[in-house]
């Protein structure tokens, strides 16, 4: 019997099915090493346990307004204010089954057939997906190592057609680690203005920048908020990935639209998540803050490993918690009688015969990298690294 | 900006609505009696909560498979095996935020632009709302009051075109609380195989059958089976609403399909929810059986108490937990000055007047109707429908 086109036409996510495969492969005991998570490896903190506790001790069990309580909406008004000085009302916040939600409801919100919408490349996995899945088009620019990944304005100018209605921007980026400069983000957001067009500003990293530069798009200029769909969660920031909340920030119309398609679609999310997420806004950062201390020292170990293999190289990621190696110099190489020819051929051979698994950089649309997450511990690092080099040290 | 036209014409949903201005007037301290809300009034059962402490102390807070664990699917097919004697694979259960979102997926796997699927008359609010926004079109067939709500097999045939893809059936049914009798399940599905089409069989209900005589479609034949996507949750059974677990039992392609997209879309449901729903589906059942029974206790009280009313009446529903009352006889008469020309005006000015929320029937597509939902105490009941009696009373 027959499926639609979309569904058919839709890839499942490659880097949860890489995650996967090696979670099964650990499963069975295998001694794998894991670069592959894009989550936190650290616990959720207590302190937001303790309120998921309180909610299901009080019975808040039930259905939430379906776009969420007014508690987390406030909350994550306040926090915006707080953090980068910008004022919402609440009824511009949409919370949702994850960040991954939040982006179908803003891309949905928008997306009539045959818009094209700018994705920056690489890019995220699922940004075409769902760009598709919405019956649009992702019109790609690609952005360069040499530039440290962030795209030339005149790239993303020439995209521009009379069919585009957005820019899709990931800052922190995944899988780059690249951070947006203000100039650039003071560009796009003219851009946007000259085109009339949409900024979805993805900033599911924003807590995650190791050098204090990050500038949410926001704040650029009263124009450049009114056009922007900001997209947040709490999965990286409070290793929350589990309990799927993130949220949208945006114009009251809409707001308003993902709301009604959301009140069908899947109604609330989850109430004990919601009313932890509360808690994890509201409550102390320490935890957030001895987090990304980790992560910072983690980068640099991963990228000077890295770099000490002759074959790979990477430049160095100013936030999130991934690097994207350069492997071109390992095309074209073989390991005994098989020669890597891509990404993929690079990660299966990989995981196979050294027990690492990585995400190869065809699925973020760039074959000749790999991406790394250092959500792991220092201990993983050097060990996976070490392989890594003695595989490298093989090929010929 | 623009807003794509998909989303510019969902409306939100209806019922939802009703319950937030119910709950707003409530929390303002009024003596308002709700007969809006679509969830049980009973706590979640005390060793699914504990269930969901361990997943938070035991650190279940990581993403699962975006289709769900292995265990809770797991639990899914065996709880279908042990109750209807249906054998499913764990890959064909997909696990979602809520039955809504299991019907939206459901929807989106079979949908193309064009495409019929024919929708039970009255019917739930959502089932046109989503297949619209897949970019369908729903066509309606009209069940009557006089057949206890269930549609006339003839009429169903007659509704079918070319472009027909699925028949949506509600069994138990949301607004009307029938339950569908064996023979007509076999002529849907002897029509289902002679035109190919899909059968979503959303049996979200199943276990407040009052009668036990409640019949899941794909123990209906094997070819029933294999054509049926099967919808259901534990929201309505186990006192979940807030916790939003759905799932779906269909043919490997189509759950392939269904996975593929929710990894884009929302990714997993909540870890913690998902811990906590394999407990609800494996643990005692005993929470459960007292449920139905408080159910269908309420359900001859407010039955017996709507028709001592003179201007409204009602057959008695099987299952669900609504009753849908005819209030053809009121249209027309007056409250002082103001008419009551249709059901939306009925419900506004009863919960403006006498403070009792209902639900206007027009939400489900007839308007000689309202839909009251008695998961509420026996002493609302009595308060409320005291009030709708002294309410009609004063009507001229």
């Amino acid at each position: 019997m027959k499926i639609s086109k979309k569904a058919a036409a839709v890839a499942p996510s490659a880097t949860l099915k890489i995650d996967s495969a090696y979670k099964q492969m650990k499963a069975s005991g295998l001694d794998v090493v894991g670069f592959g998570a894009g989550e936190p490896d650290f616990d959720t903190p207590a302190y937001i346990k303790d309120a998921a506790k309180k909610a299901l001790d009080t019975g808040f069990t039930k259905y939430t307004p379906a776009s969420g309580t007014a508690d987390i909406k406030k909350a994550v008004a306040a926090r915006m204010e707080r953090k980068y000085g910008l004022k919402y009302d609440a009824d511009q916040v949409i919370i949702s089954n994850g960040a991954k939600h939040s982006l179908y409801n803003s891309i949905a919100a928008i997306t009539d057939p045959g818009d094209e919408i700018i994705v920056i490349k690489p890019y995220w996995v699922t940004y075409p997906e769902l760009i598709a899945m919405c019956g649009g088009k992702p019109v790609f620019v690609e952005a360069f190592e040499a530039d440290s990944f962030i795209p030339k304005i005149e790239a993303i100018r020439s995209a521009i057609t009379e069919k585009t209605i957005a820019i899709i921007l990931n800052n922190p980026s995944n899988p780059c680690g690249c951070v947006y400069d203000k100039k650039t983000l003071e560009e796009i957001a003219e851009l946007a203005k000259e085109f009339d067009l949409y900024v979805i500003s993805d900033e599911i990293y924003d807590e995650l920048d190791f050098n204090s530069e990050f500038i949410s798009f926001p704040t650029i200029s009263e124009d450049a908020k009114e056009r922007t769909i900001l997209v947040n969660g709490l999965s990286k920031s409070y290793a929350m990935t589990g309990w799927r909340i993130g949220y949208t920030l945006s114009s009251k119309a809409i707001a308003k639209a993902m709301s009604s398609m959301q009140s069908h679609m899947t109604s609330n999310p989850c109430s004990i998540a919601q009313f932890a997420g509360t808690a994890a806004l509201e409550g102390p950062q320490d935890d957030l803050n001895a987090m990304i201390a980790t992560f910072a020292e983690r980068k640099n170990l991963i990228c000077s490993l890295i770099n000490d293999i002759d074959l790979i190289s990477c430049v160095e990621p100013k936030g999130a918690f991934y690097v994207f190696a350069n492997i071109s110099k390992v095309k074209g190489k073989k390991l005994g009688d098989k020669e890597i020819r891509d990404s993929l051929e690079f990660a299966d051979i990989l995981l196979s015969e050294e027990l690492v698994a990585v995400v190869p950089g065809a699925a973020f649309g760039n074959d000749d990298y790999i991406r790394l997450s250092y959500a792991t511990s220092e201990e993983n690092i050097k060990k996976g690294l070490g392989r890594i080099k003695d595989f490298c040290l093989k090929l010929k």
